[in-house]
Formats: C-alpha cells, structure tokens, sequence
C-alpha cells in the first residue's frame, strides 16, 4: 500500500517535466511557445465544451483521460513537428520506449490503465480516440490563425499541407472539421497562409 | 444553433489566457513560475491517479471537471497568493465578477454548468470539492519542498503557517494530509522552512 503511494508520487512528481517540453506553436497573442501541459489542459476543456460536436457519443471521462495523457510520452520522445516527415519514422518506437518507461513508475493497475489510454489516442479507432484526435489538431490551427500564421509561416507551410494533415478531424468530428476548413480558408484571404 | 458553437469557440479562445496567469509556485527544478493551465493540469492528473485516496467515493468526471475550471476566474481577478490576507478580503468579489463574465461566454447551458461547478468547487461541502480542495492545496506544497523551500523562503512562511494553511487537506483526503505533513516535517528537517 505505502509502496503504491510512493509510486503514485514518483509519477505525479517526473510528469511536471510536461510543462519543459515546447510545442512549435505559440499561445494566443504570440507572446511564447505553448507546453505541453498547458495543450493537454486546452484539449481537456475543448472535450468538456466541445462533446456535443463529436461524429459518434463519447464517454467524456475516457476523452478527457486521453488528452490528459496523451503527450507525456513526448517528456522522453520531445515534440515531434506535425510536419516533420524524417522525425515521424522513428516517433513510434521513440514512444513506445518512453510510454514503457514513464507509465512504468506507477502500480502496475494504473501503468496498465495509462499504456491502454495512450495506444488507444494513436490507434484512432474508437470513438473516443477519434474525437480526441480531432481537439488534437484542431487546437494548433486556432492559434496559428490568431497569431498572423505563426508556424505556418516560419515554416513555409501552404494550405493544402495543413488540409491535408489535419482532414483526420473529419473522422471524429464533421463539425469541427467544417470549421478547420473555414479557419484556412479565412487564413488564405488574410493573406497568413499561402494558398497551394 | 451557429450561434452556439460560436460562442462555444468565442469561450474556448479566450480561456487561453489561463497560460499568463502566474503562480507564486515555481515548476520543479525552479526553471520559472507556474501558471495556472499548467497547473489546471496536473490537478487534473493528481485526480486521475489519487482518486482511491479520497475520503469518500469520488465522481472523478466531476472532480476533473472542476479542478480544469477551478481557476478561470483568475483571467481576470489574478492569482491571490495564499497568504495575502488583504487580497482575500475582496476576492470572493472579484472572482464572482470574473465568473460572470467568462462563464458568460458560453451557451446559457453550459454557462450554468461551469458557474455551478465552479461555486461547488468554492464551498467544499461535496466530497468532489472536498477532494479537489486537497489536491489544489498539495499541489504547490510538493513543488515547495523539491524546490528548497522557494516560495516559503521567499515570503518567510513558516511551518504552522504552511500546515494551518492546509490543514483542509485532511477534509477530502486523510491520506494526502498525512503525506502534506510529512512534506512538512521533512522540509523543517531540511532546513528549507522555518519552524514555528
């Protein structure tokens, strides 16, 4: 029981590490680069506000519980750039190792909980994991729009690579991708992304 | 029923802010200050994994809920340090102003939703908010004592002020007041908080 305790603290003590790992967009105003804790508590009120909007019914607690988690592989593995092709060859195994490593501090009940919610988020096939995805890459391209086309111009980014990145929010939620469509379709008038 | 989602995104944008509100806590490692997403976050973490800690059976959807909107308020009220008793005297004010307005952002359902949980969050008379309370209060108290005491030292805190402070812990949670006073015990040890 103590040593249960103990391991719930290790855990909850090494995933304060989330808050060091910087995402390649900035907040709204542009002021810094997001972490990884601050996205992963946005995506938690994305799923909260947001719920009534996904394709199928969600068991909100286990979309929640997804998000919450579902970049602390990255404390390890860093953050990936969505639009990095050479760094997406190895990020599986690179997370694989670190989901093993990270979840393995807890009792082994909730490591097995974690490793099931985080293969569940990158498998996409539920409902939840779907709907999930969708908060996922919504949520950058809220920021980059208010923030004159931030990454998307540092990075030469046009709208076909975002549309077609980001077409997976389709699958857990036509709404929210028909809005996605609207942010880079108003993003082009604006003249903050170029149009390909 | 546009106007709804609008509203809904109108809400979703604006509570970015809660990543410039910052905390008197340092992340640990005392890198930089806290702030309250980030903090929101690991609330949300805490409730995840310690929930079989609570005193009474929890609604961990509920408790999660609430830990996630617990400091939206302080967008516009700020953060109250926790022993500023000047800055308590009108904070009840000033977040019921604050919550009025953000939650009034949202369509008439769920700006119900979040008032009421957030005033249930306040009154700590549920054992949700009884158990979230705790989490909140030992939050800050861990990154203390990893970080030589910082804030405590900072502000010349001593120990009956530190467990005075949280003594609430024990209300949603005997276990986790147990562990905030070992936290104690061993910082005075440590020599990083006063006795007294």
């Amino acid at each position: 029981m103590e040593d249960m305790f103990a391991k719930q603290m290790a855990f909850l003590i090494e995933v304060d590490k989330l808050k060091q790992i910087e995402r390649k967009t900035k907040i709204i105003g542009g002021a810094r680069y997001e972490n990884d804790a601050e996205h992963s508590w946005h995506l938690a009120m994305m799923a909260l506000i947001l719920q009534g909007h996904a394709n199928e019914n969600v068991d909100l607690l286990k979309v929640i519980k997804m998000v919450l988690v579902h970049d602390l592989v990255e404390i390890d593995a860093g953050d990936t750039f969505a639009y990095d092709t050479k760094g997406h060859e190895d990020k599986h195994e690179r997370e694989m190792n670190a989901a093993k490593r990270i979840f393995g501090l807890l009792p082994q009940e909730q490591e097995a909980e974690l490793m099931a919610l985080w293969l569940e988020f990158e498998a996409k096939e539920s409902a939840e994991a779907k709907f999930a995805g969708s908060l996922d890459r919504l949520h950058p391209m809220i920021n980059n729009h208010l923030n004159d086309g931030d990454t998307w111009q540092k990075f030469g980014i046009t709208s076909s690579q975002v549309l077609k990145r980001n077409s997976e929010i389709a699958n857990g939620s036509e709404k929210l991708w028909a809005y996605a469509q609207d942010v880079v379709r108003k993003s082009v008038e604006q003249g903050i992304l170029e149009e390909e």
